[in-house]
C-alpha cells in the first residue's frame, strides 16, 4: 500500500502522453507473457511488479517469491490481460524488478564473502541509494539478507563529524538520549580513542570510519581493554566493497556498511516474452 | 521549473520526520561548505543540487558548470546557510550529482571509445533507467555528449517484436504514419530482410536488435544494394557496452543504444566538507 | 491508467466537501441512468467516462466506442450503481465527454471539408488547448481523425522566430540534430526563401506561417525549382478556421494546423436520463 | 496562493521533459518581451500569468488589471528575465488567459444585451466548465461582472429533477434546511405550479428550467398572486444564449444562467511579442 | 471518492517504510478481527475505516452505521484479511474513528442540551478544526446532529469585524449580495444597534459574538421593535461550551457555533481486537 | 522544508475557491496585525506560521521562540502584507499554532507532575495523534519536554500481544533484531514473567501494558531478582492521565506514554489582532 503512489508515478514518467507505439499500430486484445531470468541471483520486486501490472489491467501471478534464488530460464510471473496494458507497463517493471534484484543479488553474494572473512558480521546498507528509490533499495537490501541501516534521517540517530565539530561527543550523545529513548544512537569516529569515548558516553553503535584493518584491530583491543567491547556494536565503514573486504579479515566487528550495495548497482538481466496473443489476428 | 516536484519528494524521502540526530544535538547557525570532486570525469546535477540546497533555505553558488570535464579535487559548489538545512540537504545533494555525474562521466567515455572504433556513429541512450529517474539520467546523458533517445513511450515510434507479432512491417510504419507525421518512426528488425522491408516501408530508424558485425556489415551491404541506405538511420543495440563495442569496428552504422549508461550506473565520488560554522561555537 | 490522477481531480474540484444537496435529501441507494447523445458528431471520452464514474462505486458500460459517429438520441453508456455515486461524477463526466466530443466532431468536419479543396493534406492540432486537458484535447482530435501534432515542448522540435532571432536556420537545425536522432525537426518560416534554406538545412516538416495562399504556391514552386520539394513536408499554420481554409484551394501541401480545434471549443450537447431509482420509495 | 498546485500542473504537462527545441539550439540568456491584446474585451488572467513566469524564473510586470477593458494591441505584461523560462511559460499563459479573456469577454457582452432586455436581471454561469478550469472559469466570470453561481456541489443547495424523482418538493427542501442553515436552497422546477409549491415550501431561489417566455410570465403572475414572488430569487435556465435571450424581453426575472459562458469558450487572442534578447548575441 | 487521497495519506504518514516489527517478525496470513466500543456514544468514521482497510487489502464488514447510538462492547466492524494489512491500518483507522465519534457524541450531547435550555436553536460548528481534517469533522457533525456552518472561505459569506474596520455594514452586504446570489451572507456584530443595522442591510443571518445573555436578550428585543426579528436568523457565538450554555436559558436564537466541538477532541475509545489468525501457526 | 507540502494543502482546505468574502467586500491592501496569547503556557507551531504567512504573501517575524513559556496578552508574531493574505491564513495558522501549543501545554505540566511522583520517569507520546497531523503533534511533545515516541510503524519495533499470539518474545526478539541493529526493540507485556522474558531475551525497553502499580512494582522487583532491571527501560503505558498518574507515585520506571497527549487536545487560545489597514481607506 505505502509505495502505491511512487509506483504509479514511475508508469507516468514512460508515458505521459500514452503509448504511441501500441496505440497508434496494433488493436487491443487479450495477451500473454512471461518474465523470465536471464541470470543467477535473488529476485526481488515481484509485488511491485504486481502492482504495477494491476495498474495498467493486467493480471500477474507470481511464479517465485522475493528473495528466492533463481536460474536463467526460470520463469518469476505469468501475465494476462490487455496487450496495451502489458506494453505499458513492461519497461517500468523491468526497470524496478531488474535494480531491486541487482542490489539482493549484490547483498547476498557481499554477504557470503564476509561470512568466510569475518563471521558474525553483517552487511549493510547506507542512505546512498538512488533518490527517490529509497524505500525500494533498502527492501532488496532485506531480500538480499543485509540490515537496511537508516532508512533516513529520521529514523536512528548518526552523530558525525560535521556535528562533533561543535559538541563534543559526550555531550553530543547525552543530548540525543535526552530527545528520546526509542532511538538507536551511532557515533562515527576516526579514531581509538574516540571510540571508546563514545562507548563510555552510551552510544549503542560505533562507525569506525575510514579505518584500516591495523586500526580498527587496535580500536577492539583498546574497547576490550577499557571492558568496552561488549557495550556497543562496531560498524566499519568507508569505501568498502567486495573487492577490498578482504583485507578486513579477521577484525571482530558486527557491521560492515557500504554504499556499494546502491550506489554502483548492475542492473539484474529480466525478459519479458509474449508468449501469445489472444483475440487478435496478425494482419 | 519542470522537476521541482521531482526533487522535493526526494528530500522527503530522506527525512519524513526530520533530521533526528541534528534536530537534537546542534543549535542553528550559519556555515559554509564545498562541493568537491574526488574523481575525474563529466559533472553533472549542479542545477538540481542548487535547487535542492535552495529548498532547506541555504545558498549554492556554482564553481563549475554542468557538462565540465573536472578533476578530483575540483570544487563544484560553494554552500552556505543555515547547518540544519545544509545538512539536510547533504545526502540527496551527493546521491543525485553522484549517479548524474556518473552516468555523464561513462557517457562521455563511452562515446570516446566509438569515435575510435566506429567513427560518425553515435551513443545513445534507452528507456533502462531507475524508475522515478528518466529525466535526470536522460539529462546526464546529454551532458556526456550522449544522444538521449526517446524519453517515454509518448515521443517517439519504437515498432518492436511484439507489435510485429501482430502487424506486419509495412502495414505498421503505414499506421504510424497515419496518426502523426510528428513523430519519427524507428523499427527494430533482426534480420537484414526486414531491415530492407522496413527501409523500404519508410522507416527513420532501423534498429538493429542483437546483430552480431558481420550480421550489421551484411545489412548494410543489402541496404545499399538496394539503394536504401541513405533513407534511414541504423541504429545498433542489444546488450553493447564498452567491453564488446570494439568488435563492431569498422561498421558504418549511425546510432548505438546502450542500456549499460543507465542500468549499470556507478555513481561519481563527490564529497560536502563543511568549513566554517559560524555564529555557534563547540561547547 | 495515465490520466487517472487528473481524472480524480475533476471529480475532487466539483465536490471539495461532497454533494450537500443529495447528501442531505437523498437516502442513498441504487439507480439507473443513460447518456444520451442530443447531435450527431463523434462521441469520445467514453474511456474517461467509465473510470470516472468507476471512482464513484458505478458501473458504466459502453453502448459506444470513442470515434463512433453518434446521432442524437443515441444511447452511449449505461449507468448502474449508487444513485449518490451517480449524482456525483454526472457533471464531471459530462463536461469531459461534451469537450472532447466537440473537438472530434469539430476535427472531423474541419478533416472533410479539406479532404474537398486540398485532397492529401491532414488536419493538424496545436499546443492551443485548454490548460491542464492537453492529453485529452490531443486524444479527441486523433478521435476525430487529426494529426495530434507535438503533444508538449518535450516531443518534437520546432524552430521558431524567437529562436531564429538569435541563430541562424542552419545552425538551428544543425543544433537540433546534433542533440537527438529521435524527434522529428520542423522550422517556422515566414518566406519562401527562408522555407527552401530550411528544406536545405534537412528540416523535416517547414511550417509555413500566416503566408497567403499565393504566398504558398510560390514556396511550393521554389521549393520543386530547388529539388527540395520531396525532402520536406509542408504545414500552412496561423489563424486557420474552416470559414477561411477554402481560400488555400489547390495548394499541394501535407498538413494544417489549426488552433481552432481546441481553444474555441463548442461542446457537444449529451445528457443523462436517470431511467430507475431501485430500492429507494417516493416518500 | 489557493490555485498554486493547479498552475505548476499546467506548466509541467507543456514540457514533462523540458523544452527539446530551445534547450538545444539557443544558449540561456536574459531576454525581453510584452504580451500583447489583438482583441478588444475584458482581460483576465493577469495574476495568474505572473505566477506562472515566476515558476519559470521570469519576472512579469502588469501593465493592466485583470478586468479591465483593454484594445487591440494595448500592452497587458512586460516580462523580463531568462529566454528559456520566457518561452517555456509563453504556451501556458497564453492559454490560460486566451481562455478566461475569452469567458470575462462573453460574460460582458452576454450582461450588457440582458441589461438591454430583462434590466435588473444578472447573467450567472453553471458548472458546465472544463475539467480542471473551474476556479478560473468562474473567475473569468466574475471579473466580466457576472455572478458565479455555484462553484460546486458543495458550496450551495440545487434541488433537481433526479432528486424530486425521489423526494417531494417540501420534503426535500426542509431536509435540506435541516441539515445546514448556511446554504441558499435552489428548486429546480418546470411547472408554474412547482415553482409556487417551492416559494411556499422556503427555497430561497427557484430555478425556471427550460421554460418558454410565456411560461415564465405566466409562473411570476402565479407567484404574485400567492404573495410569494417577494419570498424568491428566479433564475432562467437551459441553453439560454445570446441568440436567444432576447425573446424573454420583459419577464422580471433576477438570474439568468447560462452554461454558454463556459462550455463554447472562444479564446481571446493575445500574444507574446519578444522586444529584446540581451546578452546573447546571433551566431 | 471524494477524501480518498486523504485517506491514503494518512495511512502513509503512519508508515513511511512499512511496518517494521510485522514485517520482521511473523510471516503474512488469513486473519480476523473486530473493531469493538469502550463508550457511550455517536460511531462515525465506519465508512472512512472500509477505504482504509480496504487500501491495505482488507475487507471489513458495518456492523452499526455511522451516526448509530452505539454501548460499550458493541460491535461497529467485523475485519478479514492479511494480518500484514489489519496491523498496517490498525491506528489510523482507531485515530480517524476516534475523533470523529468523539465529536459526534460531543455534539449530540451539546444538542440536548440546548434543547432544553433554549428549545428550537441548533448547535453549530465552526472552522476551528484540526489543519487537514476539517471535511472529516464536519461530518462528525452532521452526524451528530449539528449544522455544519461553513466549511471554508469560499462557501458562505462571514463578515467579521477585520472587514468591518475598512468597509461599513450596509456597504459591505451590499457588495457581497452583488457578487453572487448563491450564498448566505452572515454579519457578525457586537452591539444591538449593529445587528439591526445588518438586519436592515439585509443579511440572512447575524452572530452575535461574545454578547453576554442580557445582550443577546436586548438585541432580540431590539430587532423585533424594528420589526426586522423574522428577517433573519441570530447565532450567538464566542467561547460557547456545555459549562456556560445554560446562561442563554430563554434566549430565542436560532444557532450556537461553538469552536469547542472540534477544537477541544476528547477521543472516543474504541478497540480492535484479533480473533482469530488463520493458516498461520504459533512457532 | 519537509512539512511544506502539508502545510499547503492546510490552506487549500480553507480556501478551495478563495475567500469569497474578503475577495468580495474589501480591496486589497497592506496591513499589520499581531498574533496575541490568551493563555499561559508553551508556544509550539512559529516555524509553521511563518511558513503559512509566506505562502500567502506575507511576512511573520517572531516575538517568541518554539518552546517558550508566554503568558497573556503576550505577542508571539507581528504579521504585516496584504490584508486579502492576513485573513487567507488567519484560520489555519490558529488552528495548527492552537493545537500545538495546546499540547505543548499539556506535555509539559504532565512532565512537571510526573516529575514530582516519579523522579526520573519522562512522559512520552503514542501514535494516537491525529491523522495527517502526526508530525505536528509529535514536535509539539518534543517543544514540551515529552519523549516523541516511534514516529510510525517504520522506526522502531514493538512487539505487541497481536505479535506475541504468533510468535513468543524470544523468537520475536531474535527475528527483529534478525533484520536489522538500527531499531530500538521494545515488547509490550502484561504479566511480570512476560517482562523478565523479554528483558532476558534482549528486548531495550519493555512497555507494561495497563499494568495497576503493585503489579509494576512487582515486576521491578522481579527483574532486579533477576539481575535484569539494568538491561532494560521500562515504560508504563494504558490510559494513563494526569487524573491517574499519581497513584503510580514511587514506582521506579523510565517512561510513561500516553495518548492522552495527542488524543484529547484542548487548543491553546490565541487570537490575530488586526492593528492597521494602511493604505486603504474606511468608506
Amino acid at each position: 500500500m505505502i509505495q502505491h503512489e511512487s509506483l504509479r508515478r514511475f508508469l507516468a514518467e514512460d508515458a505521459p502522453y500514452g503509448d504511441i507505439t501500441t496505440g497508434s499500430i496494433i488493436p487491443d486484445g487479450e495477451g500473454r507473457g512471461i518474465i523470465l531470468s536471464r541470470e543467477t541471483g535473488i529476485i526481488a520486486g515481484i509485488e511491485e511488479a504486481i502492482f504495477l501490472f494491476a495498474e495498467c489491467g493486467v493480471e500477474a501471478r507470481a511464479l517465485a517469491r522475493d528473495g528466492d534464488w533463481i536460474d536463467p530460464g526460470q520463469q518469476i510471473l505469468d501475465i494476462s490481460g490487455p496487450i496495451h496494458g502489458i506494453l505499458l507497463a513492461e519497461r517500468t517493471v523491468l526497470n524496478l524488478m531488474g535494480r531491486m534484484s541487482g542490489i539482493a543479488t549484490a547483498t547476498r553474494r557481499f554477504s557470503a564473502l564476509i561470512d568466510s572473512v569475518m563471521p558474525g558480521a553483517r552487511i549493510a546498507g547506507t542512505r546512498k541509494t538512488a533518490p527517490g528509490l529509497r524505500f525500494f533499495d533498502k527492501k532488496a537490501i532485506i531480500l538480499g539478507g543485509g540490515d537496511p541501516h537508516r532508512n533516513s534521517l529520521s529514523d536512528a540517530v548518526l552523530i558525525k563529524d560535521n556535528h562533533l565539530a561543535i559538541v563534543g561527543i559526550e555531550e553530543a550523545v547525552r543530548r540525543a538520549r535526552g530527545v528520546s529513548q526509542y532511538r538507536v544512537i551511532e557515533v562515527e569516529v576516526e579514531t581509538p580513542e574516540d571510540a571508546c569515548t563514545a562507548a563510555a558516553a552510551g552510544a549503542d553503535i560505533i562507525m569506525l570510519d575510514n579505518m584500516d584493518p591495523e586500526t580498527v584491530m587496535m580500536t577492539i583491543r583498546l574497547l576490550k581493554d577499557g571492558g568496552l567491547r561488549e557495550r556497543v556494536k562496531l560498524e566499519i565503514s568507508g569505501s568498502i566493497t567486495p573487492a577490498n573486504a578482504g583485507s578486513y579479515v579477521g577484525c571482530e566487528i558486527d557491521l560492515i556498511s557500504s554504499g556499494w550495495l546502491t550506489h554502483s548497482v548492475k542492473n539484474f538481466d529480466l525478459s519479458l516474452d509474449m508468449r501469445m496473443a489472444l483475440r487478435t489476428i496478425k494482419i
